[in-house]
């Protein structure tokens, strides 16, 4: 069994790194790339957590293109929190760079409950729509308060 | 035959445009969306592009990836492109919502050669890929140089 070095452990997470600010020309463009996701993503749960409350009418077609379109965004801003990602136009609190598994498994969960979200705009339940966007939202919640600054 | 009247007209241009705007809780967050959602399809746009061009070596899973994002992101900013959005942080011409058919004839012709260019990348043959990058580009540059500011 080989042993892993500390230098081994330091050639992966370079790697990785490497691999995930490599997608962009400059650090900038992640920060830019990622909050554009998030606010797209945000906008589309808005609907259907507007419909969702009763604050919109309820349009099941509409919801589910809503969420399926949050669902999709959602995806997209984590490849861009890289190394070097951690400064500029930007509310990320360093945390993230210090506690990154923490981080992602947050990402994880929000996406996970998203995807509940979606299959259940699908379905065109609206209870089943309420409960989805209450256990979204918390996963919103919580990362936002770890890991937003203000 | 119903003849179509100039009131009918105005009151069908109405409500696309108050369908179109109603998504967005004011003005700016219909600029912000429309921009977030390009600045996602270019920056996936672009790392095809650069595989296309040499720039940057070939990895079909990631082209088709990018490609696949590409075509998702860029469905979604015209409908935020309602009445009343031509103002704030935009580069958009005034002729947007004076040819408002013209610039949605753009608009779908990026989207079919974006899907061309998202199932070429599927087929990860680079060939496919390089002949769908320069005709996507083409309705890009179309569009810009029709109604982009600078």
């Amino acid at each position: 069994m080989k042993k892993i070095t500390p230098f081994a452990l330091a050639v992966t997470a370079l790697a990785i790194a490497t691999s995930a600010s490599a997608q962009f020309a400059k650090p900038d463009d992640a920060v830019r790339y990622r909050k554009s996701a998030l606010f797209v993503m945000q906008q589309n749960f808005s609907r259907v957590a507007a419909m969702a409350s009763g604050k919109a009418p309820f349009d099941a077609k509409s919801a589910a293109e809503s969420a399926a379109t949050a669902e999709f965004a959602g995806r997209l801003p984590w490849s861009a929190f890289g190394e070097g990602t951690d400064k500029g136009d930007t509310r990320a609190k360093p945390e993230i760079w210090k506690e990154h598994a923490k981080f992602q498994e947050y990402a994880d969960k929000m996406q996970a409950e998203m995807s509940k979200l979606a299959l259940a705009a699908k379905s065109g339940n609206l209870d089943a729509i309420k409960t989805a966007v209450t256990a979204t939202g918390g996963t919103c919640k919580t990362c936002h308060d770890a890991y937003r600054k203000e």
